[in-house]
């Protein structure tokens, strides 16, 4: 069979010191157990912007919209906080969000039970959490027009930006979100702001609506906003699936990871549509940022770049034996009492992110 | 001298409730210490929905205007979700804020020692707590234009909302947290989303420029919003004031008081500008909804009116003695193990609505 292309992308921050624990478990599986991939690796984000002017070359692009998947780091760096909007680090990862149509972002708030301790919630309030935020990535506030800032005739600045949804754009990361629920607990909670937002009430509305149609046997309930992130924390374990805009779905799902006490650990998955060939456009990322605070310094976590990668196996590769192998090594080393410094807790063994790759890697 | 005048506005649900508990004490306070207030008590939201068909009528708004101060219950009932946005029950707090200019709101999210163990969060994280949120009220997505839902020729339908933020409407908001923070722990946090929104990038250069021209003083940092939701739950004992526009407060706000484990507890005062007279418009409500799942019930908290009404007396009246007064008997009752059962933990004696505010009235 034919090689799966792959584009690596580590971007900014820990981003590239993560990644490079990933690529010694694909040499591995390679050698071991017949993967078989070609592996593109590119520049984007601040470290683009350092070497090329700017954050997301079309090259790439056009490399990641023929890739079978995106494996891509993180970007952020503090010190291209100054320039236009176009030319952040960020601008890397929305540009191939919006090119590759990639509009659902898959964020799982999952507890690892060696790690139960590690949150800042009570055990008895997490313990077994599971929650799959389903966000929408392309549209809303992030992406609608007009947007900018003005002067007006007597000095004062203005800043606008839009929020926008239509009802094909609801619907469609409302399906993921209802189907993903079949395959779980069967329960989706959609949150907006419909009382103070007509957006919101459109999204509630266009929810209801295919809910009716097409979903009947799923239990769905609706959720402001701000009542949601109080529910976050008052009693996580109501929610199974969470599905949402752009910018809500920005803020509740860090707060959800963070729940977990396992940031360092959670992956995400962003998909785009079914094409017509049968595929669909992918992108793995973990949910924690470039981390600049603690870059270069070899402590950060690895595993949620690992675990992104075991997601990438499973739905883009369909290799779930070896995103089984990768989770079950991964399971073990937290098991043995390895601690990246994010996860650390008492009588466990703190170590580098080099340490812990390796160890992972050992368990295969 | 004169007396001062009182708008009184219970509101829905649970609003009633815990309004009348307030009414037990100012009859006291008129009886045994002298104070002197004309009160006028009028419907808002869904209740004046059910008698006027309007949510909030000029007639409020303008005895709202001529009052000293206001203390406002909550508004929101299920039953009004369907009707046109200037019809909802929310549509009258909505409309005090933006007639009175009230663009800053005031949340405390505080820890009450005794009721540590309510949280859902370790002892260790927000034992000693207290955050200062200051959210603009009157501008933002709530009230950008153009607003709506269109239906296009295809039959796709549409929801717009704009956020729009001023170079004025940010420095108003931002001078109350600088001078907040003068007075606690002389530190602000600025919260938005400027790499991805114009209005905030704005809204961050407006608040540094500020800090540099008038508050050198103060120690000023800037947050994302998402990291904000996350550090809110990882070291919420970081934040000293916090000063966001009016989505982000909302959700960031309603975050912070859970974790306290007292939202039943905590008040909230929204400013308007100093007028010419010298005086300023103040709405003072609790932090909670009209939780409407438990209205009827007689089982909710009436804490949050209680010192709602005593920050009523502290700011806009000038009566220090009476608000600490009151706020000593709150002390007094809680460290006695009376609880109602949002703040229920064993050991303690669990009590109506009323029970409570009686015990309040006792401890006076
Ligand atoms: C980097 C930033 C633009 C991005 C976002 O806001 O979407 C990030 O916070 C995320 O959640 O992936
Ligand atoms: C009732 C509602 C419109 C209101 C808001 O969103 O501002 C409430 O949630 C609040 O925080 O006071």
């Amino acid at each position: 069979s034919q090689a799966s292309k792959l584009l690596v992308l580590p971007g900014d921050g820990i981003g590239p010191e993560v990644m490079r624990e990933v690529a010694k478990l694909t040499q591995w599986l390679s050698t071991a157990r017949g993967l078989r991939v070609e592996i593109a690796e590119e520049l984007v984000g601040g470290a683009s912007l350092a070497r090329h002017g700017v954050p997301l070359r079309p090259e790439v692009v056009t490399l990641a919209k023929e890739a079978d998947a995106v494996l891509f780091g993180s970007v952020g760096d503090p010190n291209w906080g100054h320039v236009a909007f176009d030319k952040r680090p960020e601008a890397a990862i929305l540009g191939l969000r919006q090119a590759l149509s990639l509009f659902a972002n898959l964020r799982p708030a999952q507890v690892f039970p060696p790690l139960v301790s590690a949150s800042t919630l009570k055990p008895e309030v997490i313990e077994g959490l599971d929650i799959m935020i389903v966000r929408e990535t392309v549209g809303g506030v992030y992406f609608g027009e007009p947007r900018g800032i003005e002067t007006l005739p007597d000095g004062t600045r203005r800043g606008v930006n839009t929020e926008v949804y239509t009802t094909p754009e609801i619907e469609r990361v409302a399906r993921v979100a209802f189907d993903l629920a079949r395959l779980r607990g069967n329960r989706v909670c959609s949150v907006e702001k419909c009382n103070v937002m007509e957006s919101g009430l459109l999204w509630k509305q266009v929810v209801s609506a295919l809910h009716e149609r097409e979903y009947p046997d799923v239990q769905l309930s609706h959720m402001l906003a701000d009542n949601c992130a109080m529910q976050l924390v008052r009693n996580p374990k109501q929610f199974d699936v969470i599905v949402t805009g752009n910018l809500f779905g920005d803020i509740l799902s860090d707060l959800a990871s963070m729940l977990t006490g396992s940031l360092g650990m959670l992956p995400s998955a962003t998909l785009g549509a079914v094409q017509e060939n049968g595929k669909r456009h992918a992108l793995y990322e973990p949910i924690h940022g470039s981390a600049p605070d603690i870059a270069g310094q070899g402590i950060a976590n690895p595993l949620a770049q690992i675990l992104s990668f075991a997601m990438l196996l499973r739905y883009s590769l369909k290799r779930e034996d070896d995103a089984r192998l990768i989770e079950q090594a991964v399971s073990n080393v937290l098991a043995s009492g390895l601690r990246t410094a994010d996860i650390m807790s008492e009588g466990m063994a703190r170590v580098s992110t080099e340490t812990m790759g390796a160890a992972v890697l050992q368990e295969m």
